[in-house]
């Protein structure tokens, strides 16, 4: 029933042996990895004018307009990323994360900041990309605004399930609404500036001109550049993805990152002018994109398609870390940081229980701050831009040692790019520091110990069970001990048992309730004369305590090397009749098996019927 | 901490030894023991009331004052009860409740019917009291009428930690307000008819005569009867409690018993001539009880002090039951129709599993009937009148067989005891039956259907253990199967055991993910060169479905006794280490638990830190 179950949802298992044909095309690779670079158009113009119009609504005089360069900055920033990531590929033609890199040539303490940081984001990507999603839906059908958080959740158990099915499958899923995402980004656009340049509305009044550059402007300037740079998040993705690239595996992936790049700075600045040309703000219940393309095309069918695009290409952009977590987790599990679990291929070639975790945690995120992009967005930057920057700082080291000729030039854009992304990161964490920032800072330490302390773990599990020391012992000796609860054919199955592999067998029982002493010992004298008979007397009706205070005190008295408990195990036809049985061996096995010394055998007798 | 807190709540254990001690004397008895029956007087009346106002509001013309003489009535065959059940007293000094005197005298399935009838009724008891307890304190703070489900859920909680303390101490606790309600009762009746004759309220109005005697009249005159007759409920309590009073044990069980009977019977008439002559009539958010409270003694200390009394006797009517449901079901249990678990006694002479299920179903039904007295009513009565009926024709059969003389007066009492409740059984389940008795009856039929599987279940487990066709074997022939994952210390424990358990020891190994064969058959050849290692390959990842095949084909070729799987296990010194370990043992075990002829045996390797 669960097999069935389990088969329905997931699939059928796929062999090792077809793990390699698990390779995408560009075209397929574009829709797995880039749909979360993408997909934060849908929310990063809108971010900056949030940014904005708090200032406005504190009395300052911010004109809304500066969106636009600021959006500009961000899309200079993007394609500096992108070039030097791209030589990250080259060189890491097996998947050049933050994690891989940092590794290599910055130290281990590096290469775990950039794990905890890149791990975090996979979450946080899921997260604020299924708020987005639900949040483009609510606005096009307002009356499901207030069962957003379930819709929220809803979404990531689709995603979830979709991914257990397998990467190859999860593709064909998502190229579509990929696609479509792009080609509805520009019809917005290139319908918007159409409409403009015909004259549908008046042009936006000339600037008011602006507050005096005080320290509260300025920090507020940078407050929305920091925002607007959560259209970066999902740079990095292709970088850690390089391996599912079919080959010329580096030049696939590099291709891919220059067209998503490329898009994206289209798709940014495009809405960021459409929104100063059309004088949209953000308000509640209502994305900036919604109101758009309400605005342009009327609440008819193009907009409706405009809007389930951007949820599917959102909800899609959550896929990107049920393919990368599960990867990277992977790779920290096989340096011991992770617990090794994790660093197993599930059923179907990909990481089940690393996605499993992701979908649970980001649904715990989603429930807690109720669905909200916007809370959601300052918990996000710090971890994107650590990452992007020990990248970039890794691949500058790399070039400094490589021996090959010409690296000067690339080691000049991977610094530039690594010193840019660097102060991004520092200005993030002061501007959103009190929104949440300091969340991620705690969150990423808590990690980095963590990490640590799994490895230590298993490092002295490994010292423990080497051979090393190890002296053949001399040959066993041990007792058997039966706790039995009478004398019937289950007793006796047991005892045979112990006979069979030691010579010296105790049974012992506990008289908790007026036990009718002769006639177990006349049972006892008739079918098992020669093994010993210990009652211990209970007079608080205790079970479990006077065993393993027996057990203990034979431990004291023997000269042995083990003692085996051999529990006799009632095992009935029906689960439910299993019911109807004391739990005493299950509680009895759980409590010795943290016992040194101590060998635990069940005998079960197994009913007929 | 687990213990700390068991010990805190709970108590310190007692010795079997005291179980003797646990007795009480009339007074404690009865305020053990007849709360749920007198407490019946805050809602029977008011029962009485609502269905003859269901008749009103139905356009029928139904004088109100009919509630008196239909009280009349009950009290009436309250008292025949009594008379009857003093007489079943004195037959069964250890306490004679439906279920014994009926498997004695009238043969199992009618016991069986019994049982099941009590057992609902005890369940239902503690859902009615704690839902009108929780009505006459939300009577009196209307604010709190919305937080009812809560409160009684509280309540519930609340009797069952003062239960799961011990019989004496609940005496102790209870004692107190039983006797304050009973005060508070006589106070209300008798300063109710003092301010009646001194002319506080005008004499109620003239009967207006009645409907015409026709079928809907006399079935809604049967109803209003049926409604009342839940006053009736609890006493057998006393009866089935016979054995926790001091000695002579019947003589004070049945004068405890006659004076529940004369206070109920006081009580109950006194109420519903108050209602009458005050007009009360049931409403909404507030009992009868309390309205009469208010009209004769205004909203002051007299007025709360009474309502503090019903709502205290109400919460510990429950308790009723939390005294009675384990003790039957021990009983029930004695003989095989419950699980045996029921049977033993817990840690502080209690039957403490008993009452934690009692207190969760009860909650059950509380939250789904919301807290509201008047709908659990239904599901009340036909198992009520049912264990009434059987107990009495029970004894019937027993004055029947019985030698003794002067047994025709008492057998003619208990038929006219058994007749007159069969009758107001046969009323009960018609005239409530779409209301709810319908459900009780399905729920009786299958409760004595799972008596009947459960003892089938322990006669063939019976047989199957005894020893009776039990031939002793040769010495036993068993060969070790030990599962390994590579080599090392844990691994070499665990072979070594074998070796000295079996002479024929075969260690084996799943191939899931590109083993190094080479590496490990070298270690295999430098430390246990004598123990053969099968590697089994496994292209779909799966560790157990290839080593439980293995087995199972082991059992073909090997003509053994047994297969001793020999399983190395990791103790870690901290239990989140263990979390970064598979748990492929864990589920070995589990499945090996369920295969015939095979004995599992866990051979620990405990960190040293």
């Amino acid at each position: 029933m669960f097999r069935w179950l389990k088969q329905f949802l997931i699939g059928s298992p796929l062999e090792t042996a077809a793990l390699h044909e698990q390779r995408l095309s560009k075209k397929a690779g574009l829709a797995v990895l880039a749909s979360d670079n993408l997909s934060s158009t849908a929310y990063a113009a809108e971010e900056i004018l949030l940014a904005l119009t708090a200032g406005v609504a504190a009395g300052m005089l911010v004109p809304l307009h500066y969106s636009v360069p600021i959006a500009g900055a961000i899309v200079l920033l993007t394609v500096l990323v992108a070039v030097s990531y791209g030589q990250t590929m080259y060189a890491y033609p097996t998947g050049g994360g933050a994690y891989t890199v940092a590794k290599e040539n910055l130290g281990v303490t590096a290469a775990l900041a950039g794990a905890a940081a890149l791990l975090l984001d996979y979450i946080l990507t899921v997260a604020v990309s299924v708020a987005a999603g639900v949040a483009a839906i609510t606005s096009a059908i307002p009356n499901w605004y207030s069962h957003r958080v379930l819709l929220c959740a809803l979404a990531v158990m689709a995603i979830l399930l979709a991914n257990l099915r397998g990467v190859r499958e999860s593709a064909a899923v998502f190229a579509g609404p990929v696609y479509l995402f792009i080609v509805s980004a520009f019809v917005l656009i290139g319908g918007g500036l159409l409409r403009y340049f015909q004259g549908a509305v008046p042009p936006p009044a000339p600037p008011p001109g602006h507050e005096a550059w005080s320290f509260a402007f300025v920090f507020l300037l940078l407050r929305a550049f920091a925002s607007g740079c959560v259209a970066l998040t999902g740079v990095e993705a292709v970088a850690n993805g390089v391996r599912i690239f079919r080959p010329p595996v580096s030049r696939n992936a590099a291709v891919t990152l220059y067209c998503m790049a490329a898009l994206l700075a289209t798709m940014f600045l495009g809405t960021s002018v459409l929104a100063y040309l059309y004088g949209v703000v953000p308000r509640e219940g209502e994305t900036v994109l919604s109101q758009l393309g309400r605005t342009i095309f009327g609440t008819g069918p193009i907009y409706y398609v405009i809007q389930a695009a951007t949820m599917a290409i959102l909800i899609l952009a959550a896929n990107t870390s049920f393919a990368d977590f599960p990867r990277l987790a992977s790779l920290v599990a096989q340096d011991r940081f992770l617990p090794r679990q994790l660093a197993n291929l599930g059923d179907k070639l990909v990481y089940s229980n690393g996605m499993i975790f992701l979908a649970l945690v980001a649904t715990g995120l989603l429930v807690f701050f109720q669905g909200d992009v916007h809370n959601l967005i300052p918990l996000y930057m710090v971890g994107v831009f650590l990452a992007i920057t020990l990248s970039q700082a890794g691949m500058v080291v790399h070039w400094w040692r490589s021996s090959e000729g010409g690296t000067v030039w690339r080691l000049a854009v991977n610094a530039l790019g690594a010193f840019a992304t660097g102060v991004v990161m520092v200005v993030v964490a002061v501007v959103k520091f009190r929104q949440g920032a300091w969340l991620v800072v705690v969150a990423l330490a808590a990690l980095m110990l963590l990490f640590r302390k799994i490895r230590d773990h298993y490092f002295v599990a490994t010292r423990e069970l080497s051979l090393a020391d190890y002296e053949k012992p001399a040959e066993l000796r041990h007792t058997a001990v039966v706790p039995v609860a009478g004398m019937n054919k289950m007793v006796l199955g047991a005892i045979e048992y112990a006979r069979s592999i030691s010579k010296d067998v105790i049974a012992v029982t506990v008289n908790v309730d007026n036990l009718d002493r002769e006639e177990l010992l006349e049972k006892w004298q008739a079918w098992a004369p020669d093994v010993p008979l210990v009652i211990l007397e209970s007079p608080y009706r205790a079970i479990h305590r006077p065993l393993l205070t027996f057990i203990d005190e034979l431990e004291g008295w023997r000269d042995d090397d083990v003692i085996t408990v051999v529990i006799p195990e009632f095992i009935t036809k029906r689960w439910w009749h299993h019911l109807l049985h004391n739990q005493t061996s299950l509680f009895l096995k759980a409590a010795l098996l943290f016992k040194p010394k101590i060998v635990v055998t069940s005998v079960p007798h197994h009913m007929r019927k």
